[in-house]
């Protein structure tokens, strides 16, 4: 049973201003609560039904995590899901750490994706993908909203992210190749990839800004054989990441 | 100014049980009810607000199509979008009729797609890769569901879609090559592709139904490096098709 500041507390953080002033963020449903009890992430609460509970607490740590055992009414309450009937998780936020590309490495750079349902889909596919770091620009989606972790279907658990400002990082990185999503640039499908770099993904209506574009050294174009006038950002970012994949490993065979 | 009768009616269509009877869909928004109104839909009604009337005029064929000039506060009561300062068409369903894989074509085949959001994106990802023909079983989501036509961005006015029981289809349907989409299946990245056939994608959760399968003749799967379970089923099908379209198009060129 929740107490009324439990619920409180918990619905405050369904907005940025509460996750960011208590560090803390929701994770919902059986399959996200699960990934996330089993991550480095630090969970400080979790709701669970009885049948939840029973079947999964040799996931949680009793010392460190306080459990409530609560109803299905009582999850849908506190949460943001229309249904639940198993579990939210309330979890500490990771502190916000430069990330850069290594050797070999493939990182993303969002900026200014605004949907959270889009930013939820990239870390799924970042995760497919074997993406491990996403930097994002200040007005990217808030990823610890309740959507873009459920979008993400456990990712959030595997890859990882930096809010700031992504100019400097990209003009003070001259070593690494820049690749930038543009609908006038080099075919994907036939142009040669290095092994590491950035790719760069716009906003959904306006694309990716002059300032971040200087810095692009290679605007690519998924080739488009019907009508429609663009893909979903989402999707252009599988199809890209695909297409990076495919070359640098057939390469690597070669 | 909306009568009661008409808020009722169009009110009513948000709902496939009211879609079917009346033989009438909803298409909302600036951008898609443009669309429409260029296309070979037939709109029974056409609530505009007065700036997108002006605007659009010329899109309007008066004889036929009435026009009820309404306030942004109507539209959004009468629709189903959160915010509509433009418009919304009434709009005549299509007989359902069979299609055809023909020589040289691609054609989709959707095994029990149930999210509305899914399939809307799947309609425009056929249209940016030039797929005019897609077979939905009688599961699949229904096409003219608002969500379904909102999220297609315009690009229900340019794909075909027939509804029924695909396992017919496919039985006599020898001459073409089936692709199914499978986590078992060859690397798309490296086989090779007819120029002509269905593709198949299965259900959100459980993929195709074993009665579909038996016709797949190829099993297709994306090659994955890192660790997410599974790609949602519109980034599949982008990227399925992406590769499909590359590897003809450059057999052509070869």
């Amino acid at each position: 049973m929740l107490s009324k500041n439990q619920l409180k507390y918990i619905q405050s953080l369904h907005q940025k201003k509460y996750r960011q002033q208590h560090g803390a963020f929701l994770v919902e449903g059986a399959k996200s609560v699960q990934e996330v009890l089993q991550s480095d992430f630090q969970p400080e609460l979790l709701l669970a039904t009885e049948t939840f509970y029973k079947e999964n607490a040799h996931l949680t740590d009793h010392q460190r995590t306080p459990v409530e055992i609560v109803s299905v009414t009582e999850l849908e309450r506190a949460g943001t899901l229309e249904s639940n009937n198993a579990a939210i998780a309330v979890v500490r936020t990771k502190e916000n750490r430069p990330l850069l590309v290594g050797p070999g490495e493939i990182a993303l750079i969002l900026d200014d994706i605004r949907d959270p349902g889009n930013l939820g889909t990239i870390l799924r596919i970042a995760d497919w993908y074997g993406i491990r770091k996403i930097l994002c620009s200040e007005t990217t989606a808030d990823v610890y909203n309740p959507k873009v972790i459920s979008a993400s279907k456990g990712s959030f658990c595997r890859v990882n992210w930096w809010y700031g400002d992504i100019v400097p990082v990209l003009s003070q990185s001259v070593a690494n190749e820049v690749y930038g999503a543009f609908l006038d640039g080099d075919d994907v499908h036939t142009m040669a990839f290095s092994s590491s770099g950035y790719l760069v993904m716009g906003n959904e209506s306006n694309g990716i800004r002059p300032e971040v574009g200087q810095y692009v050294t290679q605007r690519v174009t998924i080739p488009r054989y019907g009508d429609a006038e663009s893909l979903n950002v989402g999707i252009a970012t599988a199809v890209l990441l695909d297409n990076w994949r495919r070359k640098i490993t057939s390469n690597g065979l070669a």
